[in-house]
């Protein structure tokens, strides 16, 4: 019996990898009999390392500036890619100006920098790559990308032609950008984006009015930022002689979609496809006779492209049992749900429960609900291993 | 695929056969090749008749005094019952003074009484029954069987000879008990009680301290009407002249279990295991090829001779596969609980949810539970049949 567990993150409680180790001992409770493999899943956003470096690819650190400006360290991977197999190096921002860092806990949202982005982009230039794909997702900034470019030397001046430092509050007083140091290198890299959201850079629908919130801006200061914004897209628009700021995912990782498009990034919206591409879910998945996946929370918006929703396919196409479990499971969701999860759909939730103390204790639970799972499975076989 | 569904009830929200036809929706909306059985069960107090009435007997109505004194029609069943199949009346006393009906809402706890259960009784007789299996829980009231035996013929006097009324708030004043005008042929009937309690009947575990808190009882209230209840219990067995207010289970619904002792019944503590027998429940499971059993919460006192528990030795004992589907399961007892429900241990949950919401929508989880545990065993059929 093959059991593949292939979870996305349970967002704010564990990573995808936490998921899978969980699930696993729950199998191992179980049954010794199941040969377990986990390919821990991810969207281009948080956990996207993770999920690529899992069954291939190097692991490489890069000293980066922190969203406070302070040194850090930060991985990225070399994997081959694409149909010439070429190295690639992928890129996951969170991993620099990650949402739940310290640093970002105690700098204010419009202080964070995202420089470090562009020291890991050009770490990975000068030890040669020059093909690039960056996981937008799950970042602490709002700078439209600011503090990349300015790391790639571009240059932000004031009316009497001061400096500015690569922080968006500092913006107010930006009159020109200069882009003739600008690192002639990046330009020649072939780039491509991974994100999950399709949102523009400003307006309604824009990175600040949409995903600021969760990120600690008041929402006193939305329409003044978004303005700011506008202002220094504008002006950068102009510098790079393109228009990119309504781009579908422009808005995404608080404008780097923005910043990496006048780079010349090509848009993939379907981050979890390319991440499923990329560790050959496929194959891994006809290599399994028995396919658990799950998420924070399953609901309709699982059946447009997340990745629990691509191992469905891709299980229902090769006759795969896929079984989901989540943190919680949308009860209105269901019929669509049931659609594409064939193997049922389950929540670790033990009966009524606090949202937080379910996560206080989600990998005990998600640990247990898989032995369960496996039971009700198995249960003729572990009767007769016994 | 011949599916057994076993459940008691979700007390407080579902009757065991409430569950039961929930579960039932959920295996229908998952295959049509299932053949599909239910066997609500009981303990004893409520659910009882329903357990015993699903597949044969007969149910009967009487005329009765509710818990308020106001005329009610209530149930009972006849069953053809132990080694000599005799015809037997089964009594869930929970029909006539059950916990949930509105005349207990609109009647203090100490007015309450258990005529009515004379009243039943008596009915029976008249109809030529003389064998009863009297399902003790479930009730509101807590008077010691003071109603039932008046309705049965003994008188409650004062000093002065007038007789009360009785409701066991009126006992302050009762200075001797006459049992002369008892109906006689209540002595000639051989009386069986189930309960799952072996509490006594005063004291610190007795049905007072333990169960009156529950029935609306202010704890203020509790010595003096506990020492009222000793004074009536210590004439009683006088009048009776038997000693049994110490036996195990005494204490059973508000005291009925004492009245029904100095009647001269036998006491069963394992009210699941004796409605085990009377449904047959070892030939129901020795056909069915995966059993569905649930409570309202699991936990290790499910263990120790609930419904579940039978129902899952019966089922380890012929190997078929038995799960539990239950609106919560303690975390703690899973290690306990896995030993006898080899075929996983359930919540109906769908995630985060208080206990309101759960209770507010526990027939559609149930389903939908049900839907999904039934998809995970048989996704292969499932997959064949479309």
């Amino acid at each position: 019996m093959r059991i593949l567990l292939a979870p996305d993150s349970y967002k704010g409680s564990l990573s995808a990898r936490e998921v899978a180790l969980a699930m696993e001992t729950g199998i191992q409770q179980a049954t010794n009999e199941a040969d377990v493999s986990m390919q821990p899943m991810a969207d281009g956003g948080e956990g996207t390392l993770d999920a690529i470096l899992e069954k291939s690819g190097e692991r490489l650190s890069a000293k980066v500036r922190g969203v406070d400006g302070k040194l850090k360290t930060a991985d990225y991977a070399v994997i081959d890619y694409g149909d010439d197999r070429s190295k690639t190096v992928v890129v996951e921002v969170a991993e620099v100006v990650g949402w739940g860092d310290d640093a970002s806990i105690r700098t204010p949202v419009l202080q964070r920098q995202t420089t470090g982005i562009g020291d890991l982009v050009l770490d990975a230039i000068s030890r040669g790559y020059n093909h690039f794909l960056i996981g937008l997702g799950g970042t602490s900034t709002n700078d439209c990308g600011v503090g990349l470019l300015h790391a790639l030397g571009v240059n932000f001046l004031t009316a009497d032609g001061t400096h500015l430092p690569p922080i968006i509050e500092n913006m107010e007083d930006l009159v020109s950008i200069d882009i003739e140091n600008m690192d002639q290198r990046i330009l020649r890299c072939k780039l491509e984006a991974m994100n999950d959201v399709d949102n523009p850079l400003i307006g309604k629908t824009g990175a600040t009015a949409v995903f600021s919130p969760q990120k600690g801006l008041l929402e006193s200061a939305h329409e003044k930022t978004d303005r700011l914004i506008e202002k220094v897209a504008t002006l950068l628009e102009h510098a790079f002689s393109l228009s990119v700021m309504d781009r579908p995912g422009a808005g995404a990782a608080g404008g780097l979609g923005f910043a990496f498009a006048l780079l010349g990034a090509k848009q993939s919206v379907q981050g979890a496809l390319t991440i499923a591409k990329i560790v050959k879910l496929e194959d891994q998945i006809t290599n399994a006779d028995w396919v658990i996946t799950g998420e924070g929370r399953t609901d309709s918006q699982t059946c447009s492209g997340k990745a629990p929703a691509i191992i469905a396919d891709l299980s229902s196409k090769y006759g795969v049992p896929v079984t989901i479990l989540s943190g919680a499971v949308d009860v209105n969701s269901r019929p669509e749900l049931s659609k594409i999860f064939l193997g049922g759909c389950f929540s670790i939730a033990p009966g009524p429960i606090s949202i937080e103390d379910a996560i206080d204790s989600t990998a005990e639970l998600a640990s247990t609900a898989t032995f369960e799972l496996a039971r009700l499975k198995f249960q003729n076989k572990i009767k007769a291993e016994n």
